[in-house]
């Protein structure tokens, strides 16, 4: 593509390079500083200084394919985005970087009901997907917090998590195929439609949570699950502390009557949603417990849950007339970073250990003497502490200080830095917290072999 | 290491480097013909015609790293084992190649019943491991039909099936982390004990399934699931044909009531079965349709399986009153192949396609005209026809015709070319009919990253 065969260079064009850019895309390559600039951030609070280059708005597999084999041929840094609620500034903007944007790949391509799959666009927003499967008796289980407004290919990018993992596992266990443009612009199609396929490596998987340094998702085929016979019931409990809570959870995780829904909230995480989205939650001593049972036998699988939690010693327990409740923990998030609980921490223990890892987490916020609200994917041993700070830098640091302290705690619990969030830029100086030097090791060099210059995604998740 | 600082190099020692591996691993490096022997072929039909350097029976991590680390430097190509049970030739040695057994690493090192987690040395024997986790009221799910005989190991490399993937999925479901040495001995730990972990690339992921050509797995933290309440209740359903038990069991998997077995015999099959194992099993007219629901509510889902058999017209259905009929299908193979219908073949198809690949292979059959047995894991699309051959050259050249066009036809189904095998040697010329170029040369840049010298199983799996 050379730009002399068609328009001229305007004076934006600072370098005959980024012309071609503009001749190859259009106008889907958007290099307008107003609209450039609500493309540079995500939802984390890694704040980007410097100006990108301008935007790709791709619109098919091709146009990606054209940005990035332009960026690997002039060493450009690029970005990777869909709907940038990432919490951990994996799609922030490289200072002189593209940055590619998914928002306008937002079809769902197919549904294939009795196989339970559906073929999706990356763009195309989680709940949206969700919503139509209903129609054919399906669902789509990944749900994060961000559903509403998060899409399917930065699940795919990040490996989500969300509040149904307990029961269905993550975005990995849903995903069956993708189509990939590589760091050299070369499309490649990985998985199969069938239950079982062992043909080569398991690409799929490799793409799958590599938060957009490997390649760039254009298409997946997603599994996705039947809907349960009948309304999900609610459930809570009240507990004086957070460790009988743990306890609680442990047992029921174990049990015959595992939840779809299993979730822990602290009392100033309860309040703070109170204070801010009032709906009348009563403020729990300890920590309030909410999840819900599916199926035929939601009721009495219901009733058995709340018999463990009895046993823990829960002040009250009960089955709730609705979904209030999961509703409100939906909620936590803009919630607590509306009162100044903002820094985010995602790290996750073994089931067994919950207990032991919220009586640490008190005392790692008393040492520190900082105010710490824990909410928990308490079901699969994924906890999100928000820690409070004030918009200052040593404010910050000292945030940061005591989440180190926490996620050292969740490692000496064999837990993970990460459930759920991904590494980003915010995480980086974990990594060699939890992996082996060899490990380290082996991802840089598979990383080095998908994409030698450096382009995708530079310097983050690995 | 150097073999001067021992034990005199022997006569069979012919060059320095051998001395100096049994100098390294003592009496744990066999070299005696009659003993390596039996270590060279698996079970597959490839016949190994060399003489393998000698068998390393590891009993340690260190002795897998210490004998890789030996080949590598060497330039001597490796073969790993577990049991050998595998189908496809992955576990064949090599003319003056290494075999790396490890079958005497046969330890469950740890349960962690709260958790769901066992630790596991590679050479433990699939139902050792789960009649242990039933002591614990769990379950390892994967079950392969040579269950009894066959590693974890193994299952793993292979990222093995089995009867109960319809409910639970693969191997690759249940393992959580592992220990793996890679080409050049050095050890890496994947994963995490967590049930949420995105913590960089998905290592675990890598190695699961690449049959022995990026590392040698030595240790593994599988998941385990709760057992069921109450014993499973076997159905079985008899068709005149397949295509309409293939229609059937589209309709089961996407209903409410999927079993946790769903199989399905042709007549020859059942017949051949009964023929040398006898146990009274009627033969069907067309085929048989055998599976188990299990749970609290198991005898109604078998009900509700049994009257979608009845609407696609099986001409008898019915539940039985033990589990007989899921036995004698896992006899299949010794039977099929006692009676010349030898030759294995393993596709996949999306479940909706079931019917239609049903009727395809009876046409590919008679166009053939050599006798075709179609055996399914019909729950989940998996097909392993086995195709009467003589023992000759011409005769085994015929049914790889007939399977090649079996295999054409379940990828024009969007199927796979393999579901559970692996592609091993016996598949490598099919690699391309599935994977396209791009994928093709992403496998063999990572194959060549971790295994830059080529020594583990080369020329196979990818």
């Amino acid at each position: 593509m050379n730009a002399s065969e068609g328009e001229e260079p305007t004076v934006q064009d600072q370098d005959q390079d980024l012309a071609e850019l503009r001749h190859a895309l259009g106008p889907k390559f958007v290099t307008d500083r107003a609209r450039v600039v609500t493309y540079e951030n995500d939802s984390s609070r890694a704040v980007f200084a410097g100006a990108a280059l301008g935007v790709v708005l791709a619109e098919a597999a091709e146009d990606v394919s054209a940005a990035l084999a332009w960026a690997h041929a002039n060493g450009v840094p690029v970005s990777v985005r869909g709907a940038g609620t990432g919490l951990v500034g994996g799609a922030t903007a490289y200072d002189r970087g593209l940055i590619v944007s998914l928002e306008r790949m937002n079809r769902i391509l197919e549904f294939a009901p009795q196989d339970r799959l559906a073929t999706v666009q990356p763009g195309v927003i989680t709940a949206d997907l969700d919503d139509a499967a209903h129609e054919h008796g399906l669902f789509f289980p990944p749900d994060p917090a961000s559903v509403r407004t998060c899409t399917v290919g930065g699940n795919i990018a990040t490996n989500a998590g969300g509040l149904r993992c307990v029961a269905h596992g993550v975005t990995s266990d849903w995903v069956a195929a993708l189509t990939v443009v590589l760091a050299d612009g070369r499309i490649m199609r990985t998985g199969a439609r069938t239950r079982k396929n062992v043909v080569g490596y398991d690409l799929t998987r490799l793409f799958i949570g590599s938060e957009g340094t490997l390649g760039v998702i254009v298409e997946a085929v997603v599994r996705l699950e039947s809907l349960p016979v009948g309304p999900p019931v609610t459930f809570w409990a009240e507990f004086d502390g957070l460790p009988e809570a743990g306890a609680a959870v442990t047992e029921i995780v174990g049990s015959a009557s595992r939840p779809e829904v299993l979730e822990l909230m602290d009392a100033l995480t309860v309040r703070t949603i109170e204070e801010v989205f009032p709906s009348g939650i009563r403020i729990p001593r300890g920590a309030l417990l909410v999840g819900q049972a599916v199926g035929p036998d939601a009721a009495a699988h219901a009733e058995a849950i709340l018999a463990i939690c009895r046993r823990h010693g829960a002040s009250a327990a009960a089955v709730a007339a609705n979904d209030n409740l999961v509703e409100a923990r939906r909620k936590s998030n803009p919630a607590l970073s509306a009162r100044g609980l903002k820094i985010a921490c995602d790290v996750g223990v073994p089931v067994s250990r919950l207990a032991d890892m919220f009586a640490g987490v008190a005392e790692v916020s008393r040492r520190h003497g900082i105010e710490v609200a824990s909410v928990a994917h308490a079901g699969d041993g994924n906890l999100h502490c928000k820690v409070a700070a004030p918009d200052t830098p040593s404010g910050i640091a000292a945030a940061d200080a005591l989440i180190d302290d926490i996620t050292r705690l969740a490692l000496s619990f064999d837990g993970t830095i990460t459930g759920e969030h991904g590494i980003g830029l915010v995480k980086q100086h974990e990594l060699a917290w939890q992996l082996d030097d060899v490990a380290l090791d082996v991802q840089r060099a598979i990383k080095h072999t998908l994409d030698p210059m450096g382009i995708l995604t530079p310097g983050r998740a690995i």
